[in-house]
């Protein structure tokens, strides 16, 4: 059967398989399990650090998965693995189903590792079914996309977008603050190395011109409340907020804890806790967020004043004005801050800024954006609700996605699930086999709907 | 000649030898010496951490300069290096001076270095005008006094005065913060195994009875403003105020940072931030000091909030009892703190104390403060002042020194003399070659007078 050739109320009954999914997913969790919070067999959270060994066996059985149903496997310069099952026609680039297999140091099973099964529970689904597709259907996990090892997220899908440089992401360091996990190595490896090292260092350019694709649809749980705490099944992605990273440094001057009076301090850790208690403020009252991840001390010893404090700011808003709003008044109070502490001593404290990373807001495509919405109000009539349209709901993410990257160079949209408490990043994070199964289907049928929407005309 | 065959205005004559101290201290600073802050051949700071490559060579010089001065040395199981200039009894214990040769990780020239070269140039005085004591006079360095590297600072003169067990010190393991300086190996030493690896661990047993001291004496830079802002010469040091070093473990959520609300947040950082701006307060209130010198966060990634932060805290008074009334405040304002970050989702943060170290107010023995008063005055009539009296003054001591251990065993006091801007634990640390000198004439004349003290009765 041919997807361009099944009726509306046909794609509308599509369906993932919810067992075979969560069996899928659990069993690929038990390469990087990580802190146990339950007594059941799936009640750990995931320290799956990029390029780790743990990374290295999830890719291994990715493959010899897709290649099992059919998929032609491409790995690129970044690691980024594409999997993807012919379609009817050669000539035509491939639908795809993207999201990522690492994870946080002390993540969950879902962020990421659900939104790369609901690709591997599409292609069997199509396939159990006999269903062809005029385009191809493509399966992408992308390298990298927390930053937690290597500290820039989604890298390797901004190298693919062309906005990062291969050069910089090959080159680039793991951070100290994992240096002493297991998966790390004692001396920092680079992005290049640590590919070399487990063997997914490979020879396709990493561009969207060499792995080209037709759009990109991303399947992700929440990470929020809104979705849990109003009883809705599926968010509608339409836009991710806009958000930068920088690293603060502040600089006072080392002295005895001992013999030195608070007003003869520069006290570099002081100043950054009142910074830290005005970000919040500041960010509040423009409804933006702002938060400290990483702070570290110099010298880091119990009875000296630390000289030198250097911390992680993350800002993120609605709107890329208000982003910057923020940004302004904190360089404005962090130097006030500053120069208050060590005034005593004609020696105050001062504030250095580095931009690491700036994501503007990113607005999905309205062709993606529909069939996910078409998809999520059919799934969604499962419940039995007499108003299944209320159980779908609009929403911007306020999270980075490998999405944003790819929304830069092809059509692209997500579907958010709800988690549990909101909560992610951590080893409790949680998504139902129910919600996982709701997602699965409805980004089955939004890829279904994309090629019908690509070849009907 | 023999001390007790001196006139009062022999004694008061006595004098060290300026330029042969300078050059002496600024020689043993070749090993360890680190950030450059002037062009000046001794315009660096000092990084020798306890058991470092570094240290074993400065040791290795001390053993070398006191036994060509015809000392006899002692290395316990502490790696403590007592050398002993035998006196005209055998029978009795030596008079000794000493401090450590060990420094912070960004540390300066004078803190212990300078007590222990002013043993050298005392001895070498001595030797010079041929002047016979009628008990030893020793030279000791006491092992890690900072506490910077192995975390439990004055830990070897602790041992030697049996507040600290042998078994404890030995398991000691070095701080994770410095270990990625050069002196430190990957893997964490233990106190015993780095003692082993530099051939510093004696088998003499490390305690006051096997290796007994008449008295203490310790000469060391003021550390704060005080005498260099009213001009004066020298502290006479009668007591040393009381202090209490904690871990603070604060314990939230692990969150994601782009996607959960602040009214969700259990951010144990910012919870952290808001308590150590209260420590302040509450310390300034009581006339005390609350520091914070090392903090931890985990996960430790730019878009996580943090679940957990470790910070150490070091409170410092007057008095016992009001170090006690800050700690009693700080745990019920940092509860509340705790209390409050998290509440939005009924998961607040919560604060755990561990007491690492308490060191009580200490007041030195009425003996040696007259021996120091006494030598002080004499020393400041150098100055040409009608008043000499008046460049002298009695002080507390701010931080701790290995004389607060030797205090509970035999008769003790301090000597502080002024330094630049009152700033210590720092690369620019400075004390000038006549306060040096001024602080090293005052302890030679001390240890005379102790002598005197002892056998003219």
């Amino acid at each position: 059967m041919l997807t361009t050739e099944l009726s509306e109320a046909q794609v509308s009954a599509l369906r993932a398989n919810k067992d075979r999914l969560a069996k899928d997913l659990h069993h690929s969790c038990q390469w990087g399990s990580g802190i146990r919070w339950g007594d059941g067999s799936s009640d750990t959270g995931m320290q799956r650090l990029a390029l780790s060994d743990d990374d290295k066996k999830v890719r291994d059985w990715f493959i010899e998965t897709t290649k099992a149903l059919g998929c032609n496997v491409t790995v690129d310069q970044m690691g980024n693995i594409f999997a993807v099952r012919p379609g009817r026609r050669k000539d035509v680039p491939a639908t795809f189903i993207g999201s990522h297999l690492d994870t946080q140091p002390t993540g969950g099973r879902y962020d990421g590792i659900l939104g790369v099964l609901s690709g591997i529970e599409t292609l069997k689904a199509m396939d159990e079914m006999g269903l062809e597709t005029e385009g191809g259907v493509g399966v992408v996990n992308w390298t990298n996309e927390e930053g937690a090892r290597f500290p820039i997220s989604m890298i390797a899908s901004g190298v693919w977008a062309e906005h990062i440089p291969l050069e910089k992401a090959h080159g680039l360091k793991e951070v100290p603050t994992v240096a002493s996990l297991p998966t790390a190595s004692s001396a920092p490896e680079t992005m290049k190395s640590a590919l070399e090292k487990i063997n997914y260092l490979g020879t396709t350019p990493c561009s969207y011109k060499e792995t080209p694709m037709a759009a990109h649809f991303e399947l992700h749980i929440e990470q929020g409340p809104h979705l849990v705490s109003s009883g809705q099944r599926a968010g509608v992605v339409t836009a991710v907020q806009a958000y930068r990273w920088y690293h603060v440094n502040v600089i006072g001057r080392d002295t005895h804890t001992g013999t030195t009076a608070f007003e003869h301090r520069a006290d570099a850790l002081y100043a950054f806790s009142r910074m830290m208690v005005r970000a919040r403020e500041v960010a509040s009252s423009h409804g933006c967020l702002a938060s400290v991840g990483i702070v570290e001390t110099k010298p880091g010893s119990v009875n000296t004043v630390p000289g030198e404090v250097s911390f992680t700011l993350d800002i993120r808003g609605p709107k890329d004005e208000l982003v910057a709003v923020v940004e302004a008044a904190l360089k404005k109070d962090f130097d006030a801050i500053a120069a208050d502490e060590g005034k005593g001593i004609g020696k105050p404290c001062r504030v250095e800024w580095t931009l690491d990373f700036d994501s503007p807001l990113v607005q999905f495509h309205p062709d993606c954006i529909d069939c996910v919405q078409r998809s999520a109000e059919a799934v969604a009539a499962d419940s039995g609700s007499s108003e299944p349209k209320s159980l779908v709901r609009e929403m911007m993410s306020g999270a980075g996605h490998d999405s944003v990257f790819t929304s830069k160079r092809v059509p692209t949209s997500m579907i958010f699930v709800p988690c549990k408490d909101g909560l992610s990043h951590h080893p409790e994070e949680f998504c139902s086999a129910d919600d996982c199964a709701t997602g699965t289907s409805i980004i089955l049928q939004a890829v279904v709907r994309y090629d019908r929407k690509r070849f009907s005309a």
